[in-house]
């Protein structure tokens, strides 16, 4: 059995990310999803390690010290992060892991697992991403100029990725991602211990 | 309009390539094919321009001096070669332009072609491709093993190409083949004329 494939899907907010990996996993069964660790309290309804892997200050601390996550930022005084050995595992399982990183942070994963896909998924146009904001209605004219330029920063990144995916129709868009993932496991690089298969046949 | 990409498509004899190319070609119509220069005979039935490009030696020997063929073999008293513009014409028209090359050529193409995409056809078994090429009836003793040798040389070179796929059943080949079609052309390294226009929509 071949290893699994890490997935690094990112996007600026509004792009659909979230709606696209829920289709995906629909349409793909060897697809399994990393789930990220905090140092945030539970909150109610969660559940410790499908929410959330929830850990102590001092348990996260320690696991950056021994370079057990992938990566990790701080946000409003608690950690988050990706587990590495959860990922792993599931590699080892031949699962291809879907990695939901923001924009800069999947820049680093490429060192952690040079084998990984990046895909970013890009809006077709800023004006389609201003109008989706602006339909949530839940955002103020604040946010959406500081989401709007937040994405413009993030598209500086976008072809340090492996692939571009514009989010125009979402069904388009979920088979696009799909077609990557399915072409990936065919590369050559990917496939040497079925080529000497074959060749020892 | 983006350029369309070369799409090498290699494989020892008997792998099914032709008859993968030819159901392809009903699900992809994005496809141009690269009709190959020859100097010999135009047999009955033949038209010029599409069994083949036919030439006098000098002609292609001025293509060949010229640097306007990809790559060339001489079989039997013959060249046979890919002409490089009309290669050229169709990438420019946004076509990707299947070429049908032999496994050691390929190896040359990603030199003039540093875009193209390799894909290397490959058996389930060298036990199932002796049972095809002795399913055709035609093929003496003689002629199988010498398949089988040649394949076994030509598998040496597989790692060198962009992709691996197994043609075990022929309509999941056709759809393989076309699913990395697919998805190269969502490679962020083709796409940057795209990426540009998003930034600045």
């Amino acid at each position: 059995m071949n290893k699994g494939i890490p997935i690094v899907i990112s996007a600026p907010s509004g792009c659909g990310k979230d709606t696209i990996l829920e289709q995906l996993f629909k349409i793909n069964d060897n697809l399994a999803y990393s789930v990220s660790a905090t140092t945030r309290a539970m909150r109610e309804g969660e559940i410790d390690g499908v929410s959330y892997h929830f850990h102590t200050r001092e348990s996260f601390k320690s696991m950056i010290k021994n370079n057990e996550v992938l990566e990790y930022t701080e946000y409003c005084g608690n950690y988050y992060g990706t587990p590495k050995k959860a990922v792993q595992d599931m590699l080892n399982e031949g699962k291809d892991v879907i990695l939901k990183i923001e924009v800069e942070g999947a820049m680093n994963i490429k060192k952690i697992f040079p084998e990984c896909v990046l895909i970013f998924i890009l809006p077709p146009s800023f004006a389609e991403l201003d109008r989706r904001l602006r339909k949530r209605g839940t955002e103020t004219e604040e946010t959406i100029a500081a989401r709007i330029a937040q994405a413009k920063n993030e598209l500086e990144f976008a072809d340090k990725f492996d692939y571009l995916i514009v989010n125009g129709e979402l069904e388009k868009a979920v088979t696009d991602v799909n077609t990557v993932i399915l072409s990936e496991k065919m590369a050559a690089k990917r496939n040497s211990q079925l080529l000497e298969q074959i060749k020892n046949s």
